[in-house]
């Protein structure tokens, strides 16, 4: 019996590509010193020993410097994202590169393993079982969250133990902050532990003027899109259904955005764009059913909506209806009676909702009494309110059509897919540019590989002090120091791309199959990067 | 802007791979007369004219025969499945290698193209923009069957209208059935039309001692475990939720099994088995609930499970309650009185349903009253009733775990997936070898190509008469000719399998991550055919 498939053993083969910069003996150049994005006097009294430090960029050299051995290690954090074992396997390999007797530890189960000392040694044996694969496995994850002070003292005993001179944090938004005052307090401390953050999330939403794109999201985005465009082409064959496909991405849209430009369905929402226009449920709702009708009147009773999982939370009136709902309920137990006082204008928003999400709201609350949002199945909610507004619009006179809707998610699908060559090289250049930046000697930087959309030998390999992606932000009621997050500007080449075509998307079915993610074709079939990152890039 | 991805482009350009047989001139060669399975008086009564004609074969002869210049139509009937244009174009390539100035006609919208006179010439520039895609879309299906005289008569002034000689019809098995009588009707009727048929469906309910395989099963069962991998790699990465995953295939559980064999889940429900043991919907959920709590009691509170669509018909309870339920409500609006009058078993079952599955049984009903079963979420029925099951075992001291389930379905994101290498050769045979059964004047055959295990050219290129595969089933209260469905044999090679490693599988984390589909990759990644194919193949 196998227990690996026939592209799991081909595809371990495969060497993933590095930036030429990286290729051989590589020498550290240093920028100017770096302001923080903002709250410049904050954010540099919060890290006096890593605010200020220098972008830095990595160039071939002749001559090979010699490095005393030493040991590092490697801690996955947060959600998965494809490419996380390629980061490993560049980290390995590039220590080893540096010096033969370099050691990688791996902590367990993301920051806890860290804090409560389980660990293994990555071994060559380990390391090439890992190449190429999806999934956070060979080490786990978790998303305990590194910002204690008990728990870096608690890091720096076993990295003592285990003679761990270098840590590498692979996480999101979160972790690479928590790495960075990490570093700080190991400086502050001077126990000769450097931190080194790589930029992780399929979301999409840890990218700034420094970083092109974290890694995952093209992999994801292939995936979902590959599916959504078999529902298409099922949908434009059947004619009969409209899908209602919900995508992962709470916080930011960049998903359903990518998905929505690799294979230009008939409606697809971004957050942003709700929250900016302050639009309503039922403004949604309305425009949805009046494409439904738009299409309806040519014949065409089917259609696909992408919808981003975190719609909800970007309705303005949806937020203050739940707000209300938390307050209420946590001080009247009877369901009926708090709902009688909900404000006029949460009551009415309330009163619109399908009996089953109102129920939803309600009743499934979390630990602490509050209504979950996340258990609202947007794609359900959304099928049942267009239902019910072009039923109203039949009667009118102004739909003339049938109306038969399923709903899928994806989210599971994509996040441990085996990387595209795009995120198999990326991640594994990420990894390969940590070890010279911890060869380097530097701390409270995260590792940056830019020049993404050309081939990868013009890639460029560099380092960002962490300190320079921050500001200070409220979170949990307190002022803290922050990556931004990057949401889907409005602004921004790929929405205006979208922006400019969408009518003609609604209208026309003019559905693009991207298929399955390739991984030995011709390259135009196989590394190409996302459409975000490509449009991004050309309109610099 | 683009209206084709890349790999929609790279992938119009392969060559479909043809039996050697059907390379260059053709000779046919014919066997046995044939019975048909069972009930041969009675089939032999309603076919007089298409009983008991021989199986055919082709092989390559050096004297090609000319034929004169003939028109041929062609019918997608029934569910999409992937390869339905391949065998449009295969049909195509081989009427123009017969003769130039043979034409092709689709049918447009299924049978009732053919019945509404609905239809479009097929030319080389249409064909050439549909190889080796997904979807129907091309002439598009539809579900009206073709049983009713008027409707075959309605056919003949059409083909008589456009010279059509022949009629090429791709379905299940009904449809082929229909294909059937059909060409019995019109050799009857002296028309001079003749009828063929080819194996669709992505069920894989279609196969005999003749039919290896029917079309779309390879790539659908392929898109479908590229995802349920994705997923388990996900669970055995975040090691905290089980997935319990519902795959298509209402009447067999081929595909559930067969994803089964690609994976290596650690549950995987065969409706068939169900069937067989009479199994119980408690049984079921028990059963489950003991794996959990095996898995539990060595740290895994993950899991991955695979139910098949049609799993709750097979459960013998469930459809005696369903039964009762639709007789009683047929006398009795009021649910409530109508559940009072259950027999006790059927009580029994009723009460143990979750709340909200419960109501959807009585309360969504279709337009002739019956409960819709296929509404019924079964993935989500069967984790509330485990979860259920689990606290039981919980107070009992029987389970000590951490039980989190999230549910899938997948269907839609396979049946259009684009081929496989494996489909887009299989199908495109097939439909080159029907234009050469069209060549050789037979009617009521199946086009055929057998020895799909080994390389293309080594492919037998075949037809059967369609009365073989018949046998007598009551249908609507009626005795019918109908093709045998094939459902999974407990005693087949493919479940034997699975029977010997499940208990493995379960408690094992022995996850198999076959990624998505190539079409470019080596061959052991590219062309492999299914494990279900490969098992009964070896197994002969």
């Amino acid at each position: 019996m196998n227990n690996k498939s026939a592209l799991q053993i081909a595809r371990a083969a495969y060497q993933p590509k590095l930036p030429k910069a990286l290729k051989g003996a590589v020498a550290i150049k240093e920028g100017e010193a770096t302001e923080s994005v903002a709250d410049q006097a904050e954010i540099k009294k919060l890290f006096p020993n890593t605010y200020g430090m220098p972008v830095v960029t990595f160039a071939k050299t002749c001559r090979a410097k010699s490095l005393p051995a030493m040991n590092v290690g490697v801690i996955l954090s947060g959600g998965q994202a494809p490419g996380g074992h390629n980061v490993i396997s560049g980290l390995f390999d590039g220590l080893k590169a540096m010096n033969k007797s370099n050691k990688l530890y791996g902590f367990l189960g993301g920051p806890s393993g860290l804090i409560e000392h389980k660990y293994i040694e990555l071994t060559s044996d380990i390391i090439d079982d890992y190449r190429n694969t999806g999934g956070f496995d060979i080490i786990g994850s978790g998303r305990t969250k590194l910002e204690k002070q008990d728990q870096f003292d608690s890091g720096i005993e076993i990295c003592n133990q285990l003679g761990i001179k270098a840590l590498v944090i692979i996480g999101g938004d979160d972790s690479n902050t928590n790495a960075c005052v990490l570093a700080e307090y190991y400086l502050q401390k001077q126990c000769g532990i450097q931190v080194i953050g790589c930029p992780k999330t399929i979301d999409g939403d840890l990218k700034n003027s420094q970083i092109e794109t974290s890694f995952g999201f093209d992999t994801a985005c292939k995936v979902y899109s590959e599916v959504i465009g078999n529902i298409m082409r099922d949908a434009n064959s059947a004619k009969k259904y409209w899908h209602f496909i919900k995508v992962m991405g709470r916080s930011a849209s960049h998903i359903a955005l990518e998905c929505g430009l690799q294979t230009q369905p008939n409606v697809c929402i971004v957050s942003e764009e709700v929250e900016a226009k302050k639009m309503t449920l039922a403004q949604i709702v309305n425009d949805i059913a009046d494409k439904v009708a738009a299409r309806a009147a040519r014949g065409n009773n089917f259609g696909v909506a992408i919808i981003p999982e975190g719609l909800i939370e970007f309705i303005p009136e949806m937020n203050i209806l739940i707000s209300e709902l938390n307050d209420l309920l946590a001080k009247e137990s009877d369901v009926k009676k708090a709902v009688a006082q909900l404000s006029a204008a949460s009551a009415a928003v309330y009163a619109s909702l399908p009996e089953a999400i109102a129920k939803q709201l309600t009743l499934e609350r979390d630990p602490h009494g509050n209504v979950q949002v996340s258990l609202i199945e947007t794609e359900k909610l959304l099928i049942e309110m267009v239902k019910k507004r072009l039923a109203a619009m039949k009667e009118e006179g102004k739909y003339d059509g049938k109306f038969s809707a399923l709903g899928h998610f994806f989210g599971y699908e994509g996040r441990c897919a085996a990387p595209s060559n795009f995120d198999a090289d990326y991640c594994y250049s990420l990894g390969y540019n940590a070890a010279q930046l911890i060869g380097s000697g530097k701390t409270g930087y995260m590792s940056l590989i830019k020049n993404t959309t050309k081939s990868s030998d013009e890639w460029i390999a560099a380092g960002v002090p962490i300190t320079m992606m921050m500001n200070m932000e409220r979170r949990h009621g307190e002022m803290k120091p922050v990556i931004r997050k990057a949401l889907v500007e409005l602004d921004g080449a790929p929405f205006k791309f979208f922006a400019a075509n969408r009518d003609k998307w609604a209208i026309e079915t003019a559905y693009i199959y991207p298929g399955p993610i390739q991984y030995f074709g011709p390259s135009e079939v196989c590394d190409q990067p996302t459409k975000t990152l490509l449009l991004e890039q050309s309109s610099k």
